[in-house]
């Protein structure tokens, strides 16, 4: 039996991120606000916390994908949480907040001696179920040492590092997913203008994906949004990382004028 | 001794593809307005064309690449033109129009007999030397099977068939530019809002272009923004090209507000 992990939150990515671990023989204690999600995990031996602090062993590992930098605030300051991590454990936050509050969150940590690792995650679910995760990480080396194994067999293809400073993997998380909102959006407006013009998007799909834009974003989303099945570019996800993104940016004064009019686009469709 | 060609214009990518021609073993007769750029293409025995007109050979082939609408309508409505290539003759034209300029040349072609190949190309300079120009093409079944020793001559690495209805691969010529854009500028924005965040932005190319952006046109334009030697994504070809997207989406009702952004951008720069 491998090391017992905490794991805190459930959501479309969190939970087959889970269910890795399980299948890789780790023993979870997990908590997640809606303790329903857990059932199927529970079925295969995992425990359920009732408390964020429950998942966390002294010395331990504890994993956090949340929504959104509140959420992660109200799991790091839980009662008792850092008290019981305490020195030596090593919190593996891999959700996408803005890179000042993941350093705040290591400066939380600090003087209770655990950890902070910035590694937020690249992929969407099926890329969780299937183990193609891209995974971005900063922070102490020993931490991502430690980390490491771990984020194999939650199911990394690749693991990046950006070197000792917390925040930098998120920053780089928060340039690839405007990029990605970049790409999709442009494919949109271009696939409909070849559509109208009486052009197979498809084939235009075609030519482009096998060449000039031979990657895999362009590939998945280019195929849905052809075939219209892409999922919708607003709101949620794509509105939340945009203004991480912009308040990042104009942070340190990085001017950002396509993220702006991204930002306005994907945030007038919310309802 | 191969077929003789008509060569019509000798810019940044007229020159490299004619000489790749050249290095075939065509004999060129080559028209620019400028002919002092084809002194090294005659040195190797191509012929300098006064006029258009004088590069045509009746049932032959004329191979335009040009700047932009004006200056191939002026090309195929030249003197003696179309009457010189008559019946049989294909005009293989590469430039970047509006599709429906591309369809009003075809139209004055057909009363002569002769065809318009819509054929324009995907690929900088430093492509067409390392014959890796991707070509979409769009016309009658004969004409692009008559063009497509020639293409490949050019320096193709690929050609793509997007049917017989003469505009068709210029929509996607422009729906690819307009991606080229974008992406650019996206990249611009977000290794910079990386690099005043402290975050190497060379590293973040490193693991976009390999990971989820592993395509040509990330890891090149990647690699030079990252080092600031990128071209610069103003006025030239992509205002141009961006202004001729807008009007072919316009013109249809397709809407196409990032294309807007990035026209204003490309646009504000030219002095």
């Amino acid at each position: 039996m491998r090391e017992t992990i905490g794991f805190i939150g459930l959501g479309h990515l969190g939970l087959p991120i889970a269910a890795n671990l399980v299948e890789a023989g780790h023993q979870l204690r997990i908590y997640n606000r809606t303790p329903g999600k857990a059932d199927g995990l529970v079925a295969r031996g995992a425990q359920l916390a009732p408390r964020p602090v429950d998942t966390a062993s002294p010395g331990g590992i504890v994993v956090t994908v949340l929504w959104d930098d509140e959420a992660l605030e109200n799991v790091v300051t839980s009662e008792g949480f850092l008290q019981q991590l305490g020195p030596g454990g090593l919190h593996i936050s891999m959700s996408t907040v803005l890179p000042e509050t993941a350093q705040r969150m290591a400066a939380l940590h600090a003087p209770h001696g655990s950890t902070y690792l910035d590694a937020p995650i690249f992929g969407r679910p099926e890329a969780a179920v299937a183990r193609q995760l891209w995974i971005p990480v900063a922070g102490a080396a020993a931490a991502k040492d430690r980390a490491r194994p771990l984020l194999d067999a939650m199911g990394a293809r690749g693991v990046f590092d950006f070197g000792e400073a917390v925040g930098s993997a998120t920053i780089v998380k928060l340039v690839g997913n405007f990029m990605i909102v970049s790409a999709a959006r442009t494919m949109v407006e271009g696939l409909s203008m070849a559509e109208k013009n009486g052009v197979d998007p498809k084939a235009v799909v075609d030519m482009l994906t096998t060449t000039l834009f031979a990657a895999p974003i362009y590939q998945s989303y280019g195929k849905m949004i052809a075939e219209k099945t892409a999922p919708a570019m607003q709101g949620g996800i794509p509105f939340k990382d945009l203004g991480l993104f912009r308040r990042t940016a104009e942070r340190v004064g990085s001017p950002t004028p396509i993220s702006g009019r991204l930002h306005d686009l994907v945030g007038n469709a919310q309802t």
